[in-house]
């Protein structure tokens, strides 16, 4: 090839998914037989709900149109209606704008609110995907340092307000959060929105895991907060709630008209989110008394198990998880990464294995995380147990190899 | 609303769609109860063929979820032996990253092969969201003039090669062209494969309406094109091809390793492209023969329409469209923009009206294109003569009101 024909600078530096990277030696360990316990991504067996199938099998259109920009207003209604229900002050249909998949809010949201160089605060270690799109908006994400031993919980307010810069557009809050499963309080809320609102940034705040809340704790929404909405936007998805990942519906709330107008340009320029997903949604929004209770109370079983086994291997630590359905643990290995791969290319048990996503990937800051994972509980009890008893035998023996 | 509180200064350069912006004006005309020709937008009143909508019924998954990042095997399996049947070489699965919609591609293109400045030639006008898509990737497009005048056929090699810069990542191919109509013969497509070779720069194809072919035409693919294949990309759709603009998949297709890897690496930051209609678009690429060939009767049977009726408004002016479902039109109004408004707030005939897109916001060069329009032609036969019926009438009476 001619060397002169090169790729962009940014086009180098997106890093791939730590959640994603190593799914081809996962595929080379299927294709000589082994079974893959997949702890590696946030894809729960949980059934998409009947309704929705019973909803996209019913639509009647002959023509799968483009839809508005902005999402159907079925849809746009019925997550208002949502919104409005646990505190939210008159969020309307107006103020919702249905993105493809709570990544592509991710995106826009970057794109609106800060030019190539700006800064946003996010706690470290933080979703992946946050890094890559910050990698392909070129973006700065200013580490929040949070630590294993202390939950994952924010530092006090002085500490993260000397983080802010003339470039901070933001600050990025995930809750409950994904990697770590942490929950904010009311009062860690607070913190934030009072630098964001003292500051005149804004406060992004992810709330996909919204319901995925254990030992009865409450959530805090940042519409659930007191003070201006204008510098508040949430992030949001279908994707875990209703247990249907692949849909790519998701959606960012508003109440800047400023920033609504920016997304609205931003979705002009890819036409609309996918027509048929959306339909089967307004469904769901719906049901949720449904679907809700049950679901959750699965995965607070699971919680209690994945946190169980990480228990009995000699030397991991991590503090019990308070939402979402992930548990960032430190293991007794230098590399985790290394390790992942080991299980998939070197180890298994009765055929089997066990993929975790390595820590690394999920820190903003060089370094940190390299002997931490990210284990998703998106299995059933047996299984859970079975690859989370595969990842203890895995341990000990890449322990006796690396010795 | 505190006045620190803004957004960027991308965010507020993204051109709304010349496409969709007027549509609120439509939807207040609708209000009113006036029945509006939508010939503003490629979206064709054309059924989504039955295959599709019986693969999708028949999806047999309890769980809908996240699928590969390059989307799924099927699929590209299909679209890479679609390619090799109009005579691209070895095209495998592995070439072939779907995408969420064309524009996905767009927008991934830029970012991999382009950093912030960075320039593509196009030719002018282009598809709106080529302009868009650059604003937020904050790429340059240098305008290759085309006048309606030559049908928007592309100048000579040393015209094209002289708007060459340093700077130059890529030469952007439309054809059958959006918003003009235009088919490149061979010949114009070699011009540009030189110049593209010759400076190491990419060629990147999008061949989203490769059928939509008039008067027996033949297309060129850029991969029908002699010489390296590395430098060549193509963008496509499945939205034009099956009339299905609402599934949102697309897909770029090269055989250059690393526009594959970074397209990966964009690919993951947003997880997968949505999964059941790629399910249903693996069904309809293996019958073709089924689907093409009968629509394309139908679209040229409406380009002659289409043709006939311009052609009867006095002092508006277009060369017959070769393929695609566009013509772009000269037409005797000063600004076509604010024609096109009145004629939703305060024009109708029998109840009715119609849009057109303005032509200003397809053209990269400031002030060109005011008084052009792209009319879509995307009805049947007599809603589409009843249209640009109405299109005449309005035209005489904007013209008697603006005197």
């Amino acid at each position: 090839m001619n060397k002169n024909l090169l790729i962009s600078n940014r086009g180098s530096v997106i890093p791939a998914s730590p959640i994603r990277k190593l799914i081809p030696c996962a595929d080379e360990a299927k294709s000589r037989g082994i079974e893959v316990y997949h702890l590696n991504i946030g894809q729960p067996d949980i059934q998409t709900p009947s309704y929705f199938w019973r909803a996209i099998q019913g639509y009647g259109e002959k023509v799968l149109a483009y839809g508005p920009s902005n999402g159907l207003l079925a849809l746009r209604k019925a997550i208002a209606t949502y919104y409005n229900s646990f505190g939210a002050k008159n969020i309307t249909a107006a103020n919702v704008s249905i993105t493809t998949g709570g990544s592509e809010a991710i995106l826009f949201v970057y794109i609106i609110l800060a030019d190539k160089g700006d800064e946003f605060l996010i706690p470290d270690p933080c979703y992946a995907n946050y890094i890559s799109l910050a990698a392909i908006a070129e973006v700065k994400l200013v580490p929040i340092l949070t630590k294993v031993e202390g939950g994952f919980h924010l530092p006090e307010e002085e500490e993260i307000e000397k983080l802010i810069t003339p470039k901070t557009k933001g600050i990025i809050i995930c809750t409950p959060n994904n990697p770590t499963g942490t929950i904010y309080s009311k009062d860690e809320m607070m913190r934030v929105a009072r630098i964001a609102e003292k500051h005149n940034i804004y406060l992004i705040s992810d709330e996909v895991y919204r319901e995925f809340l254990f030992d009865g704790r409450k959530h805090t929404s940042v519409f659930n907060l007191p003070g201006a909405d204008e510098y508040k936007i949430v992030i949001d998805s279908v994707s875990k709630r209703f247990s249907a990942c692949g849909a790519r519906i998701g959606c960012v709330v508003s109440t800047n008209e400023d920033v609504l107008k920016g997304v609205m340009r931003c979705s002009m320029s890819r036409l609309c989110p996918p027509t048929i997903e959306q339909v089967g949604m307004v469904e769901l929004y719906g049901r949720m008394d449904d679907i809700i209770p049950e679901m959750m109370k699965e995965y607070e079983l699971r919680r209690n198990v994945v946190y169980e086994e990480i228990q009995k291997i000699p030397g991991a630590f991590a503090t019990l998880p308070e939402g979402a359905f992930y548990m960032t643990c430190r293991l007794p290995v230098e590399d985790a990464e290394k390790f992942t791969q080991w299980m998939l290319t070197d180890f298994s048990v009765d055929g089997k294995t066990t993929m975790i996503a390595p820590g690394e990937g999920f820190y903003v800051t060089p370094g940190r995380g390299r002997n931490e994972a990210r284990i998703a509980y998106v299995l059933k009890e047996k299984e859970l147990r079975d690859a989370m008893r595969i990842l203890r035998e895995g341990i000990k023996k890449y322990q006796e190899e690396n010795k």
